[in-house]
C-alpha cells in the first residue's frame, strides 16, 4: 500500500469521493486527479440555480479547487488535462494537456475512471448554432448565463429534470419558455397521472408544453433558431436547451478493451471493478445493480455516484473490510415552482413494459394534521408485488413534505418492506410536521385493504353504460370538479338512506374527491351485496388542488 | 358477525379509529361510543396551538361530532357519558349519563377500552387553586384560553413535548413565560446533548429555564400563585400549567379485574385483547411492546392509539386476516420557535440506564446542499448495538428537515437495518432538498469507520495534563468558539507540515467545529503513528449555530 499510485480520471462527484476517501485511508498514497475541465468538484446539480439567479454566487458551486484539495487532501489535481489512452499493458495513462498541448505518461497501480456522460447532442440539421445549449459543467453554465436575459424567447428540450429545473429558472430569468417532450407528459420516469399536477404548474406560469412532439431540426435563422417540431409545429427561440439524456463518455475504456454494457455504460463489480482488476469505475459511466429486481440498470445521479466511489476506494485500501455496493433504486425528485414530485424504484408502466406483475394504488392526504394551518395536499402512488406485497416503487406529488415521503418510502424499498410494514411505519407527528395517520400509513392500510379483498380499485372511469357511477361528494365539490358522463350525485352521508336509488344487478362506481368517501360507500354497498369498485385516488388527485380544473379523465 | 354489539369507552384517537374501522368492516354492527366529555374525536394535539392562536379557530379542532359520526359511520355516539363499572360476567357497561345523572347498563358483544391517560396532578400542597391547569380536552384547552392575556407571567413545570409546546405557545401569546424541569436538561427523553440547542432557543425567546428543578409546593396569593421549588426559588405565576407526564385511565379495567402493568396500564396482547378475550383497549392507556428490544413499554401518542385502534377492529371482525400490532419505536419530535428536535428508538442515558450495550456518533450537515441558499446546520445521533451494527435509536436537532431524518431513521429502524445499510440509502437529492451524501449516509459513514477501526471518537474533552488536544479549525472559527484548557492551532490544511509540532509519545485529540476536519486529521495523525481521537460532532454540535456561545464542555 505504502506509495501506491493512484491515478483519477474525471474530478467531479464520484472521481472527487473516491480520491478524498482514499487519501482518509492511504495517507502514503501519490494520488492524481485528472480532469478535463478547467475545474473539480463543482456542484453540478446546482447548476441550473445559478443561471435562474436562485444561487446568485457563481464560487458557492466551485466547491474545491487544486489548490484547496492539495491542502486538504495532498491531491495531485491537473485540471484542462484530457485522457488520451490507457496502457493497461504498462499500467500507465497518456494524457494531455490541453493548455499547452503537450502530452506524457502518469504510472498507475490503480486506476479509477470517472469520465461521467455526457448531455446528448443528436445530429440534427442545424445542431450546431452557437444558441444551442448543453448543460453539464461550470463553463456551459457560464455560457447561458451570457447568452440569456429576460425577455428573451427560449425553447427547452426535453422535460426531464435538469429540463424541468432550466425552464423554472429561465422562466425566473424573465425568459418566456416553451418545453418539448417526446412523451406525452413531462417527467418520463414518472407514470403519467403522477406528472399531471407539475404540468399544470408549468401552464399556470405561462410554460407552453408540447408534449409527444420531438425536435426534427434547427433552422438558424439570423435573429433566432427555428425548432421544427414532429408535429409540424415550429417555435422561434433566442436560446435552446436541449435536456434529452446523457450517455457514458466511456469512449476511452472502450478503446482500452474494458467490458462494456449494452448501452456503453462501463462494466463492473459490486467493488466497482471493471474487467480489468487494476481499473476501477464509478458513477455516471458505469451500468449498476437494480435493487429492487437485481436487473443492470444505469443511474447517472449524485448519489450514487458519490458512494460508488467511496466503495471502490475502500476495496483497494481495506480489502477485507469492504462493503460491496448495493444498487440503485432510483430516486430522484425535482420541483417546479411550487410543485414537487419525486419518484423511487420502478413505475407502473416500466413494470408493465417488463411485463412484471405489480398492483397499484394511490391515496391523497395532508402534508401535516389538516387542523393546522398551511396543510397542502399531497399524493402518494405505491406500487407492490402482488404475491409478496414487496414494495416495489413509489411517487409522490404535492408542495410540501414530498422529499420526505420519497426518503421514506426509498428506504422502507430498500429494506425490502411490504405494504403491511407500512401501515405500522412510526412517523414524526407533532401538528407542523405530519399526521397521527401519515399518508404513507394511509398507502399501506389502502394496500392492505385491496389485498384482503375489502375493495376493488379501478383508475379508470367505465365506459360501459351498465355501470352506476355514484358520486358520494357534497353539492359544492360535485360541482367544482363534474364528473363526466351519467352520474347518480347520493352525499356519503345519505348513502345508507338512499340505497334504493341504485341497482344490485348492476355493477356500481364509487366516486370522491380523494379516494376516501368512495372507499367508505365502497365498503356500505358491497356489505349489502353491491359488486362495487371504488376510484382509486378521487377525481382530485393529479389535478392542482388549487384551481377547479379539468379532470384527468375527461 | 350480523348485529353484533360493539361497545366503545372513550372516543378520541384510539376509540374514535376503533369505531371507524369496525364501521368499515360491518356494516350492520351496532356500534355505541361513549364519552365522558362533550366531545369525540377532537384533535387533542393541536390543543396548544389554539391557545397560542395559532390555530385561530377553535372548530377545526372538533373533528367530528356525534351527528356527523351518525351519518358518517352510523354510530350510536353518547357524550357526556361515563362508564361506571364494567359487568363481565353479564357482558355490559354501567353508564351514567352526567347531565341527567341517570344510570343505565348497555351490553356488548365486544368491548373497546379507549380511555386515554390523564395528566399528573400530584398531591402538592396549593394545587388546587383554579389558576393552575393542566391540557387534556377542548374543555381544559377553552379554560387556559380564557385565563391567559398578554403580559401575564407564566409558570410552565415539566419541559416534556406538550410542556414545550404550551411554553412557545403562551410566549406566542404575550404571557413572559418560566419553564421549570425536574430533569437538568428539557426533553427528557433525549439526551442532554441533543437538547442543548432546544434550550438556547427557548433562552433567546426571553424564556426562563429551571432545570433540575422540581416544584415543592404552592402558594395561593390573591394576586398571583407562588410556585415554591425545591431549590428554594420561588416564581411567581398568574397562570401555571402542570405537565409533568400521564398516567393511564384505568381504574374502570382495574376494578372490572382486568390485567394491569406495573405502572398501571392495561395489558394486551398483540391484537389488542385485554385478559378479558372479549374486551379489547388501545391507547394511551395499555401497555405494548417495544419494538427494538421486545420489552414491555408505553407510548402514550396518536399514531400507534389510532393504529392499535384498527388492529382490535381488524381481529374482530376479520379475524384470520387481522394483523398484531407489531409494538412501538416511540417516536416524538417538537418544535420550539425555529429549532425542532426529535428522537426514535432508544437514547443513550436509556440504554446504560439498562445496562445495555450499545454505540453512538454524531454528525453534522447542512439540511440540503450547503451550496443552496437556506442550507440550515443541522445534528444527528444514531446509536446501535455493538456486536451486530443493528440500529437502537436516533435523535436529530435542528431548524428544517428534521421530521425527514427522523422518518427515515424511524423506517430503518424498524427494518432492522444497521449503520451499513445507512450508508447506501438512496434519498431524494435536488439542492433543494437534500445532498449526494444526506447526514443519514455520513452518520452511516462515520458508525462505519468506527466499527472498522478507522477513528476513536470521543465526547468529551480530556482532563488529563498528557494529552494533547489540537483544534484543526481555522482561525475564525477556533477564536469565536474558543476550546477551553490548552490547546494546539494547527489549521487541518496545515497539519501535514507540521507534524513535528506533536508528540508521539502521547495521546492526540483533535476537535474542530463539525467533526468533520477532526475526523480527516485524526486519519493523517493514526497514519503517521500517533494515537488518536477525534471529538464527535464537534464543538459547535448543540450549541446554537447561530451565534457564537458557550462550548457544551465548557
Amino acid at each position: 500500500m505504502e506509495h501506491m499510485n493512484i491515478l483519477v480520471i474525471g474530478g467531479v462527484a464520484a472521481g472527487a469521493s473516491f480520491a478524498a476517501r482514499a487519501r482518509r485511508l492511504a495517507e502514503s498514497a501519490h494520488i492524481t486527479i485528472i480532469e478535463r475541465g478547467p475545474d473539480v468538484s463543482f456542484a453540478n446539480c446546482g447548476l441550473p440555480y445559478h443561471i435562474g439567479g436562485e444561487i446568485p454566487k457563481r464560487d458557492v458551486l466551485a466547491v474545491q479547487s487544486a489548490a484547496s484539495l492539495k491542502g486538504l487532501l495532498n491531491l495531485d489535481v491537473r485540471v484542462s488535462t484530457e485522457a488520451v489512452a490507457i496502457d493497461r499493458g504498462n499500467k500507465r495513462v497518456e494524457v494531455k494537456n490541453l493548455d499547452t498541448g503537450r502530452s506524457e505518461y502518469i504510472s498507475y497501480d490503480k486506476l479509477m475512471l470517472a469520465p461521467g456522460a455526457s448531455p446528448l447532442r443528436p445530429p440534427l440539421p442545424g445542431i450546431d448554432d452557437p444558441r444551442i445549449f448543453t448543460l453539464r459543467n461550470l463553463q456551459d453554465m457560464d455560457r447561458i448565463v451570457t447568452a440569456t436575459e429576460t425577455g428573451m424567447r427560449a425553447v427547452v428540450i426535453g422535460a426531464g429534470f435538469i429540463g424541468l429545473e432550466m425552464t423554472e429558472q429561465l422562466h425566473r430569468k424573465g425568459l418566456s419558455v416553451q418545453l418539448v417532450e417526446l412523451q406525452t407528459q413531462v417527467i418520463p420516469p414518472l407514470d403519467a397521472p403522477m406528472a399531471a399536477l407539475v404540468e399544470s404548474e408549468l401552464r399556470g406560469h405561462d410554460i407552453s408544453l408540447h408534449l409527444g412532439d420531438g425536435i426534427v431540426r434547427f433552422e438558424n435563422e439570423e435573429t433566432h433558431v427555428s425548432c421544427h417540431l414532429s408535429s409540424g409545429k415550429c417555435l422561434d427561440a433566442d436560446v435552446v436547451i436541449l435536456s434529452i439524456g446523457v450517455r457514458p463518455d466511456s469512449e476511452l475504456a472502450r478503446a482500452a478493451g474494458l467490458e462494456l454494457g449494452a448501452r456503453g455504460h462501463i462494466i463492473v463489480d459490486p467493488f466497482q471493478r471493471t474487467s480489468d482488476p487494476d481499473i476501477y469505475a464509478a458513477g455516471d459511466a458505469v451500468e449498476t445493480i437494480d435493487r429492487i429486481v437485481n436487473s443492470k440498470t444505469a443511474v447517472p445521479m449524485g448519489g450514487p455516484a458519490n458512494r460508488q466511489g467511496r466503495v471502490a476506494a475502500d476495496h483497494i485500501f481495506m480489502p477485507g473490510k469492504a462493503r460491496p455496493y448495493p444498487g440503485s433504486v432510483g430516486t430522484g425528485i425535482v420541483r417546479a415552482f411550487e410543485v414537487v414530485v419525486g419518484i423511487t424504484g420502478w413505475s407502473e408502466k416500466r413494470l408493465a413494459a417488463a411485463g412484471l406483475p405489480y398492483e397499484t394504488v394511490s391515496v391523497n392526504d395532508s402534508h401535516h394534521a389538516s387542523y393546522y394551518p398551511g396543510a397542502k395536499p399531497m399524493t402518494l402512488k405505491i406500487i407492490w408485488e402482488p404475491e409478496s406485497g414487496r414494495l416495489l416503487g413509489a411517487q409522490v406529488s404535492g408542495f410540501e413534505g414530498i422529499d420526505k415521503r420519497l426518503d421514506v418510502l426509498s428506504t422502507a424499498i430498500i429494506a425490502g418492506m411490504t405494504v403491511e410494514d407500512l401501515c405500522h411505519l412510526e412517523l414524526a407527528y407533532a401538528p407542523p410536521f405530519g399526521s397521527a395517520k401519515d399518508i404513507v400509513n394511509l398507502a399501506g392500510f389502502a394496500a392492505c385493504n385491496r389485498r384482503d379483498g375489502l375493495v376493488h380499485h379501478t383508475s379508470e372511469l367505465p365506459t360501459d353504460p351498465q355501470t352506476q357511477i355514484v358520486d358520494v361528494r357534497g353539492k359544492a365539490l360535485s360541482e367544482a370538479y363534474p364528473v363526466p358522463g351519467k352520474v347518480i350525485n347520493i352525499p356519503f352521508p345519505t348513502l345508507r338512506a338512499n340505497l334504493d336509488k341504485l341497482d344490485k344487478t348492476r355493477p356500481v362506481l364509487t366516486v370522491c374527491a380523494f379516494g376516501k368517501m368512495s372507499y367508505f360507500a365502497a365498503r356500505v354497498l358491497m356489505q349489502h351485496g353491491f359488486t362495487v369498485a371504488s376510484f382509486s385516488g378521487g377525481l382530485k388527485a393529479n389535478v392542482d388542488p388549487r384551481t377547479p380544473g379539468k379532470l384527468p379523465t375527461s
